[in-house]
């Protein structure tokens, strides 16, 4: 009942915000006259469907978007999406980052990193009824997460009915629909075509965000199959993969003011939160997270040093924690600058009006908005202690001890009973992770690590401390730096955890076997097995209230936004979307104006040759020249570099094509302008730009520097 | 017979690059169809009237500019300009810079400074045949300079007939021109008016050189004169100086397009150098300069951490130094992305060739561009070790010491014989110099700053070292750290010349006094005397010689660039000029477009509640509110705070006045932004802005925050 209610609810749309929302495909048919007034020249009602051009040639990698290019299986994405394979196929002396590479025969082409899928969906079936129809409603939070979890488990498990395939069940608006994905999954993936480095990541993490931006990220894969047409493990007889439909690609790109959407797979939004989780978020969470990771990486960098052996191995991981931690600046900027809180408290409370108004919608939904609050209150209540813990807990011997006993018991249980992340298909995932710790791990800054976040843990209130933890550590009479130095250095000379075969070793034994091992950092698992499992259960409790209470919040806010003409669009969950706007400045501060394309000469300027702005020599003689060809666009004498647009997107979209009004492919979305990384909450009309590499700069590099010629020949070029 | 010929040249203009150039007065004239194409309502042959509106309204500080704007004798000019005169009337209960300032009545209003002056100027007369006409063109460069010089000083004595004057010789074209320049000198100023550095110096070093500025950069002065209507020293019988003219000021300011112009004291720039002088510059001096600046802060920050006693007494000195570290940094950057030296090169080589086509221009012009290369080569023999002495020179004992020493020999000659800044005019500015050292003095900085340049110093070969320098100092067989840590020591321990009532006591001592003192510094200056005195000798030898042949080649640059149709501004020198331009933004970089206008919305972004970023409560509260009164601009929906424009300035300008077309105050210069530093050099059309504070903002926290509403009312404002 309540489901059929809702599903007609989300049918009829009305007004909608313009160029905000990140679309279902269905969804398509009822923004028909904004998407015909902004500029589409395709049919929205067969843009829905995913077995048609061009949403069946918009594929995933798992976590990036991709997109077919050609009839023989050629994707096109981001170089920051391919840039494990091109790393993988690197030697010292031939450093495929550095150098770039273009396979000119298929034959050259290289194997891409293992693992690597791509993903094609195939289809998308609302299974609102079949996850939520027999689940009582009156069970504990714990409970229900656990029937939700079976129910979906097994759709999944009955889609799955091969390897060729990867199902997913899919949860909008916090849990009010569930959709079943199911997708081909292609497993000979191989690399075509990378530009080097200094084209493709040209401006570094010193640009990462940033606006004027000139980065050539774009890097080309295919799609094998067996001879059967099915997925298949590589093999030299494997032939391209041949898509039901590929995108044209469009040389001019796009001017300013132009239609532009993109499709694509974006990744997470919290656009619907309430003002409660806002404040928590901006106020708490993110200053202290932020805090955190500047933390950890003084910890890292006081032990390990950069240049030093060890501070290699910890490169990337510095990179992510500093990436976020200017990720999470920007948001608290944002937020101080702006009136978010404002805005979401006045929507709050116009809608509880309207919920009060009538006997109706106050018996139907005041219940549910009084229930999410509270439980977010709930939620909140260890925060201090569960951020502390997701930090200390990051650090590879805690991590790797944790989920090596986690597996074992969870291995004593039915394939499909067991926790996801545990099950027989995620078996790959996880020996790779266990055989990648070598690269990333140092004994010193490990211990450092937990000394670290261990001293903040004994400054917590005796009733937020873990028992398990508390006795294993000896820290039930504080922090003592000496005794807990002596007792790190004892565990990680000892454990056997450090070595890669030991940890591969350990994935297949039984628990008794951890419990008799004197392995130190197996004694730790075990040691906080409980206490960790009571803690996911609690988490687990509030996350399946949470799937009970949110949707219901949810609905509220749809009735309330449909009262007022409003449509909702469900927050990004890697499902496929598509969002539309147009190419467009912005003002990222007073008395500035991003003006939306960057140009040659721009690259030029900001060229040291050396790092991060460094460019091939080519290049650079071409651009003094000036020799343009075909790809010069006279409005800004120079060829379009990078462009921004008032598309909607997050990461995920990270190689998602941006289409013209005929669906041909104008540029690569790969990243937002600093001001917009709050967009992941509030999207701002005034700020928030998506930046996407011109199509224009990508065949221009194809072709008169990175030689890939054959590749234009290849596409279908729309000169 | 040459001057003459010279003096025809410059009288008639043709065509001038748009917007670029500092005039001189008599030249508006010959810019009179541009003016009126741009949009000037004022007769420009009047305007070059000195002693009419709106010339005489145009003040100098010296080192500033300032304008009249009331018949009350009302001056107004930048805060960084008043900036002293409000420090010195602080107390640390009672701080001025932090509250700010607003005298409600006369009697409330606080003398300025000591030593401060408003001139205004009454005559400019040529005196290029005075100067040359019985010098013997034969003599050898340090005689031509000394005969130069003794002219000048004849004609400046003549002039100042009184103490109410102050004349100076100014020379254009590197000599070509010389005037004779006469400025009433009053000496009763009074502060009027600040408002607190929060909107004063607001945006602080960090927004310096920088756009987008939202400061507030003004204060008021008044000029007070006897009873009799002359300048007299302070007495609270004076009363305000009656100005000949003086500025309405215009409540709107300006619009985007529009026609302004500045007029002003601009200082020194190099618009006519050679290409050999712009590549030394910009290829050896600048990055060298930079490099000595920033070892030179290190070296401070070393001996005297931020924040402790010593490091307050240098924070002036390190902020000065960091200054032109930064405006060196931005000349090299805006030189190796540009062209200048190969436009030079290219300039140069025409003008050679247009000199080389007839006889008459070659007989007349070869030589003196010939002699202009061979001595600039030879002015650069030396520049190591001149540049290193001129930083291991500016330590407080040295040049204490060397200028006491150089006093007592000067004092020996009659007054007008002496070197420039040693005559009894000199005496009040060199006692001000000898009280100030205490605040910015400190023996462990000045001795590190003394090891740090000797260690350079030994390090340059033989024929460059002094032996003098190198007999005291005990270098002859190198750097020995040791040794002159102990014998700086020992210096700094004995001298008395870090007691302010010694040095006093020294200035009237005679040269016999200082050879018998047993003053280690004493002795250093007599040690040093004799070579410092061949070191200037040769620097005038050679500045003579450029005093005959830069004015030759200048003739020759003139004649060609009139050949081509160009008229020729001369370099600025501390002289009134006139400017005029558009209000106009620019494009930074790719990708970005500076809006000419600043809003009061972009300071309330900017705003931390703290440092350099703070403002008064009521200015947040009232732009909170938007309220704006009168003096809201519908374009922007806001009160405009800065503006850009393409005037032609340089330091000296400061607080300038900007006029419209109307010869009415729309604002006040007082920055360049970061890209048109090199403007120094080189005016880039499409990059050179000046940065000036909207007259409507001044006058929105005048009634609405300051409370100087007294002053509205003073000046005639036009609405």
């Amino acid at each position: 009942m309540r489901i059929l209610f809702f599903a007609a609810l989300l049918g009829f749309a009305s007004t909608i915000l313009a160029d905000e929302g990140m679309w279902q495909p269905h969804q398509l048919k009822d923004l028909r006259h904004q998407l015909k007034a902004k500029g589409l020249n395709l049919n929205p009602r067969k843009m829905g469907d995913l077995n048609q051009f061009p949403m069946n040639a918009i594929i995933s990698l798992g976590g990036c978007t991709a997109s077919f290019v050609s009839q023989q299986g050629l994707v096109l994405t981001n170089h920051h999406c391919a840039y494990g394979s091109i790393q993988y196929n690197s030697t010292e002396d031939n450093n495929l980052l550095n150098t770039g590479f273009v396979a000119q025969t298929m034959g050259e082409e290289l194997q891409a990193t293992p693992g690597s899928r791509i993903y094609v969906t195939e289809s998308l079936r609302e299974v609102t009824a079949d996850v939520l129809a027999s689940i009582d409603n009156s069970l504990s939070g714990k409970d229900y997460y656990d029937a939700v979890e079976k129910q979906q488990k097994q759709l999944v498990a009955e889609c799955e009915n091969s390897e060729d395939y990867r199902c997913e069940v899919y949860s909008y608006h916090g849990g009010l629909q569930h959709y079943l994905i199911r997708q081909l999954a292609i497993r000979d993936v191989r690399l075509v075509y990378a530009p080097p480095s200094s084209i493709g990541k040209f401006g570094g993490d010193t640009d990462n965000w940033m606006w004027p931006r000139h980065t050539g990220d774009w890097a080309f894969y295919r799609a094998y199959v067996n001879q059967e047409g099915r997925p298949a493990d590589y093999s030299p007889d494997n032939r391209p993969y041949t898509p039901k439909a590929f995108l044209r690609v469009n040389a001019k790109s796009v001017d300013e003011g132009d239609f532009v959407m993109v499709l694509g797979y974006p990744g997470r939004t919290s656009r619907h939160r309430t003002a409660a989780e806002v404040a928590n978020t901006f106020e708490w969470s993110y200053p202290t997270a932020k805090r955190y990771r500047e933390e950890y990486i003084e910890v890292i960098e006081s032990v390990a040093p950069k240049g030093s052996k060890a501070g290699l191995k910890y490169q990337s991981t510095i990179a992510g924690l500093a990436n976020y931690a200017k990720n999470y600046g920007s948001m608290i900027n944002s937020y101080a600058k702006g009136d978010l809180l404002a805005r979401k408290r006045a929507m709050q409370e116009a809608m509880q009006a309207w919920v009060n108004a009538s006997t109706a919608t106050k018996t139907q939904y005041a219940q549910a908005i009084a229930n999410l609050e509270g439980l977010i209150e709930k939620e909140n209540q260890h925060r201090e202690r569960d951020l502390l813990l997701a930090y200390l807990g990051r650090n590879s011997m805690f991590r790797v001890s944790r989920d090596l006993y986690r597996l074992a018991m969870e291995k004593r249980k039915a394939n499909t009973e067991r926790d996801p992340g545990f099950q027989e298909r995620d078996m790959g995932r996880f020996k790779n992770a266990l055989q990648r710790v070598d690269r990333r791990y140092d004994a010193e800054v490990d211990k450092a690590v937990i000394r670290h976040f261990l001293k903040y843990y004994t400054q917590l209130p005796a009733s937020e401390r873990l028992p398990a933890l508390d006795t294993f550590f000896a820290l039930e009479n504080g922090f003592n730096e000496a005794a807990l130095s002596k007792q790190l250095d004892k565990m990680h000379a000892e454990t056997q955890l450090s070595q890669e075969e030991q940890r591969l070793a350990w994935m297949e034994k039984p628990p008794q076997d951890f419990r008799a091992s004197k392995d130190p950092y197996l004694q730790f698992a075990v040691a906080m097995y409980d206490t960790d499992k009571a803690l996911r259960e609690r988490s687990q409790e509030i996350e399946g209230e949470l799937l009970r209470v949110r949707p219901a919040y949810m609905a509220a806010l749809i009735a309330y936004k449909k009262s007022i003409g409003e449509t909702v669009y469900a927050d990004a969950n890697s499902s496929l979307r598509i969002s539309y706007g147009s190419v467009s400045g912005y003002s990222p501060q007073d008395g500035l104006y991003a003006t939306p394309f960057t140009s040659l000469e721009g690259l030029l300027a900001k060229y040291t040759a050396e790092g991060e702005f460094d460019m091939p020599k080519l290049q650079k003689q071409l651009i003094e020249k000036q020799q343009y060809g075909p790809y010069l666009n006279k409005k800004l004498n120079s060829v379009p570099v990078n462009f921004l647009s008032t598309l909607d997107i997050t990461g995920g979209n990270s190689g998602s094509p941006a289409l013209n009004g005929k669906g041909e492919l104008v540029g690569l979305l790969f990243d937002g302008v600093y001001e917009s990384i709050i967009g992941d909450w509030d999207y701002d009309p005034k700020l928030n730009r998506a930046i996407a590499v011109s199509s224009t700069y990508m065949l221009w590099v194809m072709q008169y520097i990175d030689g890939a010629e054959n590749l234009i020949r290849e596409m279908t070029v729309e000169r």
